[in-house]
């Protein structure tokens, strides 16, 4: 059996300020809403049963393009590898598969670029195979891939890179349980990501282990009043819900111009502003796309100033797609 | 000037679960939604300005009935007195005012007494005096005797005395943001009191003041979930959502026949079960009254059989009303 199946997983802003490892929205360029990016694709063909050992042993990576040579080859260090192989351990453990993955996304820059390549993955495997899995199936092992990449059993990338939109992951125990949010008509993502890096596994061990009873509690009103402002359409309840007292205390500080960004951000009118995942990219949620323009724009005039290196701007219109096949068929590759 | 004003204002289940200080809804009797109770009534009285001293100068309780003699009718010590000395001082500096309080609801069971008195207590002078003062502005003086009564600012039982129905509190800084929230058709509050008592002030101090990242990220996945549940009709949800992993864990222990009650209620068809604030109190949330008569029945035997004592059962259809002026008149008092 010979073929292959190409799948395009989207870009991510994660925690959205007061969701941590809860909240997450897709991404998508405001030209274009075919699979241009920002996010990855993964080819995934058949591949030959050859006795390979490795932790991914029946997963090979052939190529990697777009990453400038920074992503590991090896399957037992790769996000997408070990998503695949998560996959077919349990599901398809006769398969083996080559995996091709083409980075449309900058990485480590708290887009959620290893979800977006766990994701892509376990969609082109499971069209390639015509396993046809439910969603929560392929998010959990999706999430094998995420945990490789950041040390923590989170879905608050991979959630909306799979489901699109803006999702509210529950929890991940016993099953995934993700929740569909709804996003009231014109809200709009500005982003803007300096040309610096952050490490989100060395981001992640940076945050305190405990946190005071009284900030947690701010922590939950502010992520239940955004929720009831999605439904409600109220934006001025969501603009006094972006508020992180949690992460972007801790993490804020650390990445260089994030205030001044937040600043501009606020002052060019957006409901909120804070860090997209654990940074450097900035996010704020804006009334409008002009209002967006503006707030990107701004952001990135204020990290260009602070930092001395290019910022790239996203002006991204929600809700955006999640993941999908952008083409399958049994005898469309090499095998 | 003369007159009098009474304010009935009900009692309320805090956290929901999951919503430790942010979530609660108002209580009522199944069987009439006047203000029999539960709940408290509070008759305000044009006082005598007569130069009386102490930390609640212009206000004085003249009688306290329901009680069982336990509240004290010394202003600086009752939440009645400090709630409406609160009120005067911002908004009517040169008022006093005599109050009587009418207890239709046990003390120390974790169905927000104190919130309830001093819910009623604003109401009442508010109408007394004319004042027409925005529900925002009562809660911030009622939150003074509740602060009293708890050791701590709060405002999820006083929330859903005033506004009734099911109510989240974002913040209380600057000022009290409060969202009322959809109830779904049916949903129904079972409640069983064991006649035993908790101080709340003393059960807010066993908390732990630190809390685990994870677990902060459980309880804001599931308050973040409790709402979207609420806003989709989705009692499954709902269902899942209803855990609590900060405070159940500490007090449950010290609630005796808690989890006796819990299990009754699980096998009984609740969707899920917790403390009612600190307790000892023991509430379900209910698909239908029918099936909440259930519950509550079966929580309340084996509250009897583990503990022993009378045990008292509500069945509340949801939402409650909140807080209302029963009787206002210029001329209907003494003073």
């Amino acid at each position: 059996m010979t073929g292959s199946a190409r799948a395009f997983a989207p870009a991510s802003v994660s925690n959205i300020a007061c969701g941590f490892d809860i909240l997450g929205f897709a991404l998508q360029s405001e030209a274009d809403d075919s699979p241009g990016g920002p996010g990855d694709v993964v080819t995934a063909t058949q591949g030959v049963r050859d006795g390979r050992a490795g932790p991914c042993g029946p997963v090979r990576i052939t190529a990697i393009a777009g990453d400038d040579g920074r992503l590991p080859l090896q399957t037992g260090r790769n996000t997408a590898a070990v998503a695949a192989a998560a996959l077919l351990e349990a599901e398809a453990p006769d398969a083996s598969v080559d995996l091709e993955i083409e980075k449309r996304m900058p990485l480590e820059s708290g887009l959620g670029s290893s979800a977006a390549s766990a994701v892509a993955a376990v969609v082109a495997v499971d069209a390639l195979l015509g396993l046809d899995l439910p969603p929560a199936t392929l998010l959990r092992h999706a999430l094998a891939g995420e945990i490789l990449a950041s040390g923590g059993a989170h879905a608050d990338n991979l959630a909306p890179a799979l489901f699109g939109g803006l999702v509210l992951v529950r929890s991940l125990e016993p099953e995934p349980d993700v929740v569909e949010l709804p996003v009231p008509e014109g809200l709009t993502c500005a982003l803007a990501r300096p040309h610096t890096h952050v490490n989100t596994r060395e981001s992640r061990s940076t945050l305190d282990r405990d946190l005071p009873l009284e900030r947690a509690v701010t922590q939950w009103g502010n992520a239940a009043a955004l929720v009831a402002s999605l439904y409600r359409n109220d934006l001025e309840l969501l603009s006094r819900s972006l508020v992180d007292v949690v992460a972007e205390p801790v993490r804020g500080p650390n990445v260089p111009g994030f205030y001044d960004a937040k600043q501009a951000a606020t002052e060019a009118g957006a409901l909120g502003c804070s860090l997209s995942g654990s940074g450097p990219a900035v996010f704020a949620l804006c009334d409008g796309r002009d209002r967006a323009r503006e707030v990107a724009a701004a952001m990135a005039a204020a990290l260009e100033h602070a930092l001395g290196v290019d910022c790239d701007r996203l002006v991204s219109p929600l809700p955006a797609p999640g993941a999908r096949v952008i083409e399958a068929g049994r005898d469309a590759g090499g095998g």
